[in-house]
Order: structure tokens, then C-alpha cells, then sequence
């Protein structure tokens, strides 16, 4: 086991990578800007090490500070947390030629899922179901008529060198395909000088969901389930559940299958989440995220796993030691993430938070860095906290989270809690029926209302 | 479902009694003496109503000014927590003359279990093992030998009138057993004027075992498994957890069996706490706690159950609705008592809360009713604070408790966390091995130390 892991990040994610370390009786180094010299995670750690100016390029993204710190520090190891290099095959590349051990994938395999079209294309070849449609350009319009008999109206006429949503046409039914057949060819050839098109099922209500991978040297692969991230706004998850009210058990178990199937079959190493569009019983892969995810607590909740310390394990070599039957699925989770926001306009709003009191009682988790004092410095992102909770089901998780809330004390900067109490209260959210438009209409009603 | 609940108590309790309230949606009341007008709980409660100055038998032993702020407010069941009211029954009696509902057992079971004698003989009855020994007294020095050959030695011979130590002596083995005879029986005569004496097992190095019990309105009674809450100091429980490290899990199944069957035949109701001394394989029935204990969680967290929902759904008339095979026990959990106490010298430190941070992540829950800017009043007991944590197996729980403890900012009073940390970091109790007088004994080595 590793005797001393340098944390090569900031805020929350530090400081939960520093207590899987604790528990563990691994001793940690703390790497901070100067705008974080005062973190809790920075108090917190073993040894700190001040690695640059506030600007990220100049200190967490700084490969060349970091390695030093490592390197005086003597630690043998770097966990890289979420953001920042963690998906950065160069730095994991670097940290390995140092002789210090990366606690993720290989630089291979971040580069080659890095890359998102060799990431389709790889996972299609090991067999992961991607959206369904024609095999590369169509030839006529019958071609694209039998594809979308195939996948199932409405579907979307492509541009194949497009972009921007140019060239792109809808065919809700049958009726309507000659016609976007027309038009997005007339469009892709006005665009692009190419009047290439392909055909893919048009996904109009899909959900976000993801699967937790983690993966041995020694071969084993096992799957924790999914995550259904599908609230959404500009593409930040807001609040994440773990399990999706959209699937069942057997639907867990299957792309759980093909995905470790497809993982072992790659020879993946320590974890890795699989990202999907999900609708109507069918997923179909977007990307793989080769690092934790900031919402991988709900995961831990309901299979009572400690996903930080499993990667270090396995980063040192240690075989999982238990098999996918001895992973159970228990209750449901809820994660909020709190930002330093204001509700209403999401404009960053840092500052000193003069008042902080988390929740607590049965069922609560607080992933937070934050304290009384403490300043949100401008420099990075807005989430400082995340309020997690589980309960044997998920309208008690529901409940739970909306005691929680209103437990929760942030003064000095706006938060974003007002709008998940609002999410909290939706009957549409609590009935589980929502896509990944779901909170940006909802986001829009409020607006509206106010 | 009640739809407005009084809270007959304060502090950590009261705020536990409060969540488990909100997230049933019903509506609280909270009752204080003056000198807890700025309490959390109070903050949080939907309302609350001040029954008199601080001194408990003014306020918190009030039944006049609790169940006129009953009637008040038109709270149709009242829970009264631990200690205070919570054991008196002719409160619970006075509460369900006035048409409000007691959550907890009938006066008659709470008188029953409060004279100790008639627990242990109605306990007895119901097939409850008690410390053995003879029935009553010894005829003479033969049936005494027969008896301490049934039981085992050591044994002790305890006058029948006896009482504070006197006519009792112990005899280590059977060659020690008739001047022990002889001795009790010359010192009764002295002491009482009545040499009658009887046999007990003696149990010198015992643990204290408690099993939770929950029992329905419609025959149904189920157990929670045990706590081992041996760590005690002048009969002051410090540090719990569940499950016992002594116990087997076939151990469990068996006292579990026995106590509800004796629960069941009692026609019992909510929820009860059994508690046992235990030793070498013996379980001895010493009294019943007709209430929640303070420890509950320890119980909630290997278990997944809401007990404070629980006693209020049961006393709402609700079936349990599932059955002990539905009871699973998943991993280890700790509790660790933070009194405002001086940690050398135990003596209490009322005072103001400067700084307050609880710690967070995987595993640690907080029951709390602290906060920065509190004054811990010097009227109550000097508990102010509930640290609980829960992790696969024990030896993980022992370090997600260190790592707890470790961020865990109290300042304005001492507490108990210095003591925590050090007994975390014994061997002996590392390994589960202790009696009820370990602690006494490592206190005072600790005191030798400093």
C-alpha cells in the first residue's frame, strides 16, 4: 500500500480523497494556489505545498509544480480528482515516468476516450450499443428509408461533415422523411460543399444515465450500478440519483454486463463511468469518463462502497476481492449540488461565507469544504458543497433531502438551494418523469414566475 | 397518521424526534424552559411554546404546562424522547386521559419496568435468563455447592436482606466456597440480623449488552439486534456500538428470539430496549428501558431503519409491516458520546460554542443540536453532541471514527474528544476486548498518566 498520496486538486474532491487516505492510514500532501492557502483540505493534510498564483494553468493545471511537489514531498502516489488533469493522458504519462504511481487508467486508455469519435467507434467494437442508425453516409432515400424502419421513427437526417445543428433535420414519422431527406441535403451541400447525409433514431426525450465501472490488474471488472444524471443545465448536472426511477434491476444487470464485458475485453484498469442517452428501454453510449465522478457518492450509498479507497487499492495492485453477486443495491440516493450561485440568474456569486451549518441526522452526507470564514474565491468552479442523502426508497430519499435543506445554513454567498427545494416539490421530478430538457424548462417556468 | 406532534424534551433528542417528524410530514411543536429559547431545535420546530423557567422539574418535568402546551397548539400525540418524562407513567397515562397519544408503551409496561424487581421476576417468567443462581435462599452448605457446580464459578453468596456490599463474598472456586458460606452468612447476621443467604453466578468480567426491540399495536414484535455499551463511566455509557464485538451472530438470533417472544406474550408495545449483562456465552436480564435510547443510532445504521419513524407509525396504529427475516444487519457502527466535559476530570464546562464543525463524508452522521454562538446551558445533562459513524466491518468504522474525531471543531468548551481519540487508539479496545470496567480502569490511566 502507499505510504503518502499527493492530492493534485482543490475544494471538496480534495478533501474527500484526504479522509479515504486517513481511513486508510496513508499520509497525504495537499497541493494549493495561493488563493487556497487557507482550504480545509490544505488544514487538514499532512503537508501542503503551495504550487502556484490563483489561475488554474498556473498551479492545478501546473504538471511541472505538481510533479516537484510529489518529488520533494517523497509521495508515492497522485490521486488527480475530478477536473483539472485528471483526464490529462500527458500528466498521468509523466506522473508514471516519475516512477510515481497515477491512481487511474492507463494514458492510453484516457487518450483513446479522450478522443470522443475512437471512443464510439472502440466501445461499438466491444460490443456497447451507441445511437442506433446507418452505418456511416446513406445512398438514396431508400437506404434511409430502410434504416429508420430499422431504428424507429422520429428519427434525424445528419450532415455528415455538419456541425452546429446545419444540415440536421427531424422526421418525426414516415411521411416526413422524403422531405427532411431534401432538406438536410440541400442544407449540408449550401453549408459544407457536401451533400453527404446519414440517419440516426432522433432521441426526443432521453435520460442521462451512466454506469460506475471499476476495474483490477488482475482482470476483474464490476459495474456499481448507474447514476441518473438527467437534471442538467447547460450541461452541468445539478442533482443526481442513484438508482434511476427509470430502470429496473434488469435493465441495471444488462448494461452492467456488456459494459464490464467490454471493459474487460479493453483491459481497463480502476474507475471509469460509461455515459449513455437513455430512452424508450434503449441505451446508447455517448462517452466514458476514465476518473471519478463529482456525483459518485450516491453510488457509495446505496452499494456501501467506498469508491475513493477502491481506487487506491486497486491503483496499488490489490484485486477487488469480491465478485458482481456481492454487490447489492440498496435504496435509493440523492445528490444535490450546491453551488455558489444565485437561483435565479446562475451568475457565480463568490464571497465569505459568514454562517455555515450543515445538516445532519439519519441518512445525511456532507461532501463539503466549506466553513465559517471561509472565502469562495472567483477563481474555479461555483459547487462548494454536496448534500447527499439515502433512504430505503426514493420518496423518503426525497423527503430526507427537503429536511436537509431546510436545515442547511449558508450565509455571506446566494446559493442554488432555493432552486432544489423548488425540484424538490415538483410533482413531475417526484413521479421520477423527467429527460435532460427537464431542467432547463423547469429553470424557465421559475424565470418566468418571477 | 398524527398531523402535529409535541416534543416533550430538548437539545439532540428533540432535533432527532424533529427530522423524523418533517420527514413523515408532520407538523412539531417544541416545548423549552427559558433557558433554551435559542436551542436548534426550537429554531427548527414549526412551533414552539416555553414551559417555564430552566430548572427541569419547572419545564421539562412540567406535565401541567407540557399538556397545556399540548392542548394549545392541538397536537394530537406527544414523544417524549429520553430521560425526563419519558419513563413516568402516570405521565403517559395523563396524556392519553387528555385524548393525545404517548408514543411509547401503556403506563402499565412502563410501571411494570420501572420497579426492577417485578421486571425481573415478569422477565424471568417469560423465559428471559437472569444472572443464575438459587431460587431464593440456601437451605445449607450442600444444595449451595450443588447450585455453584450447576452455575459455575466463580460464584458469589449474597445476603438475602443484604444491600451496599455487605454479607457478600465471592468464591473463586469450589475450595473457597464454604468459608465464603461462612463469612456472608456471620456477616448477614451482623449486618441485618438474618443470616439467609443465596447463590449467584459471579460475573467478574461482564459486558453490557442491550437488545432493541420494536413491537406493534396488532402482535407483531421484531428485534433490532444488539448494542454493546460496555464502555461505560459511573454507569455512564461514553461509547456504543452494533453489533457487539462478542457476540455471533447465532448469539444474536437466539436472545433476539427469546426477548420477543417474552414481548409478545407481555402484549408490549413501541419500542423497548432489553439489557442484559453478559458473559461467556450468558445472557443475564438485569431491566428494560421503556423508551429510545440515546444510542439508538448505532442500531439505525446496521440496520437501515428510522426507529423515531418507526415509534411513530406504530403508535399511530400501523402494522410493522415486515418481519425479522426482513431485519439484515450490514456492517459495523460507533457512536461516540461528546460531552462538555472536561476529559481529565469529567467535571462539566457550560459555556459558549465558539466555533462549531461537524465532520462530513461517507459514513459519519451527526446528531447534533450545536451550533456556533450556542450556549450550552448548565442546567441539563452535559451530552451535546452525538458522533456516529458506519463502515463495512468494525476495524474500518474504529478508523472512519479517528479520521471523524480528527475534523471535528468544537471550541468555547472542553470536551470529551481527547478521551475518543485515545480509546480508538487502544489495542485492547481495537480488539473488542473489554467489560464494563475497562473504561474505569483506562480513565484511570490516563489520569495516572497526566
Amino acid at each position: 500500500m502507499f505510504s503518502k498520496i499527493l492530492i493534485a486538486n482543490r475544494g471538496e474532491i480534495a478533501l474527500r480523497i484526504l479522509r479515504a487516505c486517513r481511513e486508510l492510514g496513508i499520509r497525504t500532501v495537499a497541493v494549493h494556489s495561493t488563493a487556497d492557502t487557507d482550504a480545509m483540505y490544505v488544514r487538514l493534510a499532512d503537508e501542503a505545498v503551495c504550487i502556484g498564483p490563483p489561475a488554474s494553468r498556473d498551479s492545478y493545471l501546473n504538471v511541472a509544480a505538481i510533479l516537484s511537489a510529489a518529488t520533494i514531498t517523497g509521495a508515492d502516489a497522485i490521486h488527480p480528482g475530478y477536473g483539472f488533469l485528471s483526464e490529462n493522458a500527458d500528466f498521468a504519462e509523466t506522473v508514471e515516468a516519475h516512477g510515481i504511481t497515477f491512481i487511474g487508467p492507463t494514458a492510453e486508455h484516457i487518450r483513446m476516450m479522450g478522443d470522443k469519435i475512437t471512443a464510439k467507434t472502440t466501445m461499438m467494437a466491444l460490443g456497447v450499443p451507441l445511437v442506433p442508425g446507418s452505418d456511416g453516409a446513406l445512398e438514396n432515400l431508400e437506404q434511409a428509408r430502410e434504416v429508420a424502419a430499422r431504428v424507429g421513427y422520429p428519427v434525424l437526417i445528419k450532415a455528415a461533415a455538419g456541425g452546429g445543428g446545419r444540415g440536421m433535420k427531424v422526421a418525426p414519422t414516415e411521411a416526413d422523411l422524403e422531405e427532411a431527406w431534401s432538406v438536410a441535403r440541400t442544407e449540408a451541400r449550401a453549408a459544407f460543399g457536401n451533400d453527404e447525409v446519414y440517419l440516426e433514431k432522433y432521441l426526443d426525450k432521453p435520460r442521462h444515465i451512466e454506469l460506475q465501472i471499476m476495474a483490477d490488474t488482475h482482470g476483474n471488472v464490476v459495474h456499481f450500478g448507474e447514476r441518473d444524471c438527467s437534471l442538467q443545465r447547460r450541461h452541468q448536472k445539478l442533482l443526481e440519483e442513484a438508482g434511476s426511477p427509470a430502470l429496473t434491476a434488469r435493465q441495471r444487470d444488462d448494461i452492467g454486463a456488456i459494459a464490464t464485458s467490454a471493459l474487460t475485453k479493453l483491459g481497463y484498469r480502476n474507475a471509469g463511468t460509461l455515459e449513455f442517452l437513455y430512452q424508450d428501454g434503449q441505451f446508447c453510449f455517448i462517452e466514458m469518463n476514465t476518473r471519478l465522478q463529482v456525483e459518485h457518492p450516491v453510488t457509495e450509498m446505496v452499494c456501501d462502497v467506498d469508491l475513493v479507497r477502491e481506487q487506491i487499492r486497486i491503483a496499488a495492485g490489490e484485486p477487488i476481492g469480491y465478485s458482481q453477486s456481492d454487490i447489492k443495491f440498496s435504496g435509493h440516493a440523492i445528490e444535490c449540488r450546491i453551488n455558489a450561485e444565485d437561483p435565479q440568474t446562475f451568475m457565480p456569486t463568490p464571497g465569505t461565507i459568514t454562517v455555515y451549518h450543515p445538516p445532519g441526522g439519519l441518512g445525511v452526507r456532507i461532501d463539503s469544504a466549506l466553513y465559517a470564514g471561509y472565502r469562495v474565491p472567483p477563481y474555479y468552479d461555483s459547487m462548494i458543497a454536496k448534500l447527499i442523502v439515502r433512504a430505503p426508497t426514493r420518496l423518503e430519499a426525497i423527503e430526507r433531502m427537503r429536511r436537509a435543506l431546510d436545515e442547511f445554513v449558508i450565509e455571506g454567498v446566494k446559493t442554488v438551494i432555493p432552486l432544489h427545494r423548488k425540484i424538490l416539490e415538483d410533482p413531475q421530478f417526484r413521479k421520477g418523469d423527467y429527460t435532460i430538457h427537464w431542467l432547463e424548462n423547469f429553470v424557465a417556468r421559475q424565470q418566468e414566475k418571477n
